[in-house]
């Protein structure tokens, strides 16, 4: 420990007040610095920092990208676009990218994913933000199952899928048009559910806001919303469940 | 026909042609006034007028509720206070009040209603919305099946009543907070579906827009929506369709 | 009747009571699966499914597009590009495309159309919508009226349709900037009118939603609203009325 | 007139060069004060200043009634509670209230109004704005014609009144819920249609705001809008039009 | 008189009583279609029908372009993009085109404009809109004086054509951003002022919403508003406006 | 097992074939019956059904009230008026009721509480929120630290308290006005954070909208949304999670 | 220095290492109290704590008045209503109350007020928030020009105050409605302008947010813009400014 | 002075009363034309006109770039594109770009900048407009620090810039999404805070509402706002500030 070492010595003599005081002075912020670096051991556990690509200048992405990939040997990046993709690729030619969730990564063979999320959506118009929220709690260390198409227009095929859905320790349910999905899912399980409007509909869906109101306004219990195609930020959180839901059973 | 006999009467020299033409020039919106009274015929035929009562002058009130009572040996209101039905009673004792619907009314006897409107809410808050539309219904002679208490918080409540439903000519579904009973319902019937967004919930339901906005946007096809709260309206036009599917059963 | 024979069955000691258990376990979605085929039946016998091609990609377009013409013989696509048309085209020879409803398909000639639907707008800038809700109400069987740019800046165009307009079982008025169309045919007829907001118009109609609020708010009777540029929903809807007047004529 | 006066004073040595610079430097605000004065003029001729009375306190409202009664010798105020009318009158016994428009008000006698405003209504709920209006019209010297109760919902109600309403110099078009009354009053007259639009109704229309959308984004030319519930705005400004009118057939 | 004619033929034998019946039934909308005819007059008088080019297929423009042409020696289309134009110039080689108001043209030699309206803009980005109303009012045969770029920012800008405005039967006040200038204008003035909100501005002017909403609470008297962007409108309200000022001073 | 009895019985003759039929029938919907009946045997364990007492009629409150003490021996309700209280206490004294939370009810005796949950505010007029969130996770089973008045409007409020926040298995951030407190805390734990906007503020706030929309739109991982002033929810989910991160440590 | 004193005892090991660790482990936030500290004194020097009273239970607001006043012999509160003025009253007899900015204080004799700033508003109305403002700056030492009721509705009125209002440090631009004062003043001074949006005003301007935006959109330099009817706030933080300005002068 | 000349001159009778009459007639503009000259004088002491490029057409761009470059030597340019930038640097090729910022100009050598504004932002893609507001500041005479990329998800990496943005006479805070970071640094700071929300962001942040609503409701004392993205405008009320600030310690 850092601080029991200078305390040392000065207690040894072997700095003065004076410089220890210089340090203490400038330790609060590194002490933060310290949680930072403890944010960062976690971070390697399991959430490593993820790169928002949408909107970045080629260099500043790639910089990043490259410095990211060197302290931790993989790399995971949203909202890429296929541009994106290929001008990293040019550098660092194991890159792998999704056009569907347009996430762009280096990924180190990991263990065997743990627990379960279940990634539900209401369309097929729906996927790519679910595949962002599954890939990202993939790449975190989460064992997800897919559950795709399964809107309440249809009330049957979400019914049909009920047990498979019970058995996550968290359900991410996708929607864009009236949201309603996250709802039903609300009634029928016991665990936390994730709800993630989408931007899918047009008209008075105003981009997803008619989702995501549905979504906050919603009468089952259990619910708490992300942003309106927020995949990443409910894979993260669902992660979060689900490794507590993990190490519950070990 | 009142043309026809106008001009029998020119043929015959029992009026002038300048009295004649006086009619005529006046005629167009007599025919219109003409028009009115065929709307009045189907008006007593089951559409008869109604008072939105809600914030009409006492006097005003009364003054109405009188001359449609003279007229047509009935009278419906709207969105009543216990109030004004208070002071309409004193004049009309036989006046009768339901604190729930809010609706005012003298009613004649009526023949059986026919055919079936399903009158279905999400939660028992909805209710007073979705007596106004049963009671509308009923009132100009639709037979109503009330199904409440079914939100898709619990979705075997609904499933449980699905059979009942689907014998519905039309189904009227009311819901608040974040409305996705129509939604669901849609899916699971092949008549129309009108949609009554409550303004029941709070925060950001924005007293009834975020129902709104869902019925609006829904996924499910065969969904039609009316104002929030607007029970009266959903009645209404729930009853134009009963009666077609109630003519095609004769 | 399958349950019947499982039980006999049992009775009859063919299967065990654990095979039946398993069986009766899984036969809610079964059931439920079962509730689809009749949906289906419903669907063959009028309501086909209909493909939102907006936004899907290629492979996937095709693929339903292929799929859907193999079981029932005809297709029809709504919100399709020209470029995606073209794309199915190559593979469908025979697919039919019109530009202005953007509605793509192959169809089997049909029986005449039954009853009656009136589709009116208020200017011819509203005409693409209106023919998505004109075309899939013929496709799924009814006969249209087409009465088109009878807004009501001109009062006199529309009334002097108004007889043609008061024959039809349902009325799908269609109209942006201020929308007041639906409110006036409201007030002129006595069968179900769906009110179509359109996204026509600029400035503070904010892309339809100004013209939603006047359908949501009118202040006529037996009007109820899809969402903005929702032909296809209306002529959904409208259809399902329509054909309860029709067998009322039967 | 005073530059004049000043330099010719100047000139013959009466006031001194510093004496008038220190007058000319206040001067363009004193000019400014003029061209107060002479709006004052103009006032007096026909525009004279009207207190809003809402949320005024009881001294304040009595002492700009009072000051105001004394110069003019009349005076005229809106949106007045009972109790803030009863207030005054135990000053000024001769103050007159109108509970329906809620203006309070000490009149002189005036000679005949002049020119035709037509002003008219949607429903009966919109009489307190269009007595606002047509009130603060004629105590600015405008002859008022009223049409009430004659929304779109019952075209021919309106349709019957067109050639009144033709006569008039200017109209005003008053109309809560969904506000389609201006776009078919716009569409019969030629000359301008100045739209209030008002608060009543209930749900989507959002205290006005649906109705006020409405007007703004009508499809017929020469409408003009206010704001909600200004009935006085629209009295004022259609004054200002009729005057105009008047004199042109003088 | 028809009507006349007929009654006498009525009288004298010469047509059947059924004949005459026929004829007065549909009468009404005869009667209409004259109303049509005496709003065609009116627009030969100096309203000519005006087209919205925006958003109009190739082939319907240049067929209503053709047709108006025709008929009226002359037509006005607001809107237009310069591929409109130059498609129009083809055919009809005198057509002029102006790429700030964007008005596509062929104007009839005018007898010399008449009274006077006063278009004044904020700044010189609403110079587009404002010629659009400007053009708009000179096409109907106005008199207009242009006052750009006075803004309220600087407020001695528009003080400095304060006679020059107020000369003015009408002003027309063009500003986009915060749109403050109307209600400085109002208060100017004691001639109607057509408040026009434009889009020009970012981030929380939410693409004139709040012009628009300034505008609308504007604390001056004597200003009614247009939609965002609307000169054409302004142009024409103006115009009804000045032709009453004018036949007043003839 | 019920289905295995019933086929015991078929098979054993003791019932027939079409009685069990009969029963299969309406099984899928008792089947949800069951699942139903799960669901209570969840709720048992620890989410006993709680009542919204916000606008229900004394009659209903009460008869609610005591149905489920019967059933469960004790009752939790949720945004209750004083008034409803006291009705409910001259039926069951042992009532208990917090003004500040708004809650009432019985509590049995609980075995200690388990977990942690932190619960912190940004001012203390969020407190009545924040209580309804902890007092509903006690009543659940958690453990609540309560850590209010940490608004990041003094930062260092808050970093005193970070590791005893650091320690919670769920953290719900309970702010008005602009919300920001989610964020802060987002960045400083791993763990997730229900964040929960409140109506607390005034102008531009609009009820809660900001700060709705700024927990929404949060920079931070790891946060997910409830309803406006929802309390309630957020204590339920926060449970849900709790209830994983203590097994885990079981 | 307390850091100082530490070290110097554990370099004479009159305290261990290991108490010393324990020490600088929880100094982070140990400093960060002394900050608090700091900023406390801060606070003495001008900016003492302030209390929002609206909504307060009396207990507390009793129990924090006391408490600030016990520390600082003065204390300020806003937004009191008469009732909690009464309150505080009877305990502390000295107590001050102004009706008008609905400020609460005890406030210690003050030496002469410095600097200057002009609180301006558009109408008599807004003069309750310009108290606020103006009352606020004058607690934390503001001398204060009050210059009320120069709207631009009349111009003349504003320009008649323009060199008064050009002396000051600082400008406080208080207006509802359309909220156009501020965009006028910041035209006509070289002082940063804060823009107070007021919620008077009725209709479309939504309490106050039409005039927000108006604010925020300025098309003046210098204008930065405080939330809706939030006196006090800029009541601060143009005393932050004037105090730099006054400074600056000495 | 002028008029001092003037007066001298009718006093001597160089020139008639009738002259100097029509002299001060026009004057009160003349005067502010004079006022419009200070306000020049006072540009060039540090707040030269600034031109906004965006949407500006080339001929019209250049041609203010070139009269100001010519009479004051230097030229400031916002928003402009590259293409514009190309454009300009033909005729000026001494212009310098910044791409980041979007800033365009030709700047004279300067004296050492004054004082200090601390540019702080949330995240890297809040640069641009970050840049814009430093680089304006720089332009008008301040030194700025710039401080980027210490959003609140991050609090430590704010804390350990603490001091530094302390020493700043005012402070920018630039943030999008949820715009959290002007609340944290307005409780850190006693010197104004000028708060910039910007656009970056996705789905409910609705183009930079959510952070300018976040920023108005902020709890801190001494914060304003400008709009969304104005960058400019907060360099602007920031070098106001900051030279009070400076002349303060001269």
């Amino acid at each position: 420990m850092e601080t029991h070492e200078i305390l040392e010595k000065v207690k040894n003599g072997q700095i003065s007040v004076e410089e220890a005081e210089g340090y203490f002075k400038r330790q609060p912020f590194e002490e933060l610095e310290y949680a930072k670096l403890d944010m960062h051991r976690k971070i390697r556990s399991g959430f490593a920092e993820v790169i928002f690509c949408s909107g970045k200048a080629d260099e500043h992405l790639l910089n990043i990208f490259g410095r990211l990939y060197e302290r931790d040997g993989e790399v995971f990046g949203t909202r890429a676009t296929k541009e994106q993709y290929e001008m990293i690729k040019e550098h660092f030619p194991q890159t792998q990218y999704d056009p569907i969730s347009r996430i762009v990564k280096i990924e180190k063979e990991k263990e065997s994913k743990i627990g379960c999320i279940a990634v539900c959506t209401a369309g097929t118009a729906d996927i790519p933000v679910a595949e962002e929220a599954a890939q990202t709690a993939e790449y975190f260390g989460s064992h997800v199952e897919r559950i795709y198409d399964v809107g309440v227009a249809g009330i049957h095929r979400l019914l049909a899928k009920v047990e498979q859905i019970q058995k996550a320790n968290c359900v991410v349910a996708v929607a864009g048009m009236e949201g309603a999905l996250a709802s039903v899912i609300g009634g029928l399980v016991d665990k936390p559910v994730i709800a993630v409007p989408t931007s899918v509909g047009y008209g008075a869906n105003m981009n997803g806001l008619s989702a995501l109101l549905t979504m906050i306004n919603s009468c089952s219990n259990g619910i708490a919303v992300v942003n309106i195609d927020n995949g990443y930020g409910a894979g993260y959180i669902a992660t979060q469940i689900n490794r507590m839901g993990v190490k519950n059973n070990g």
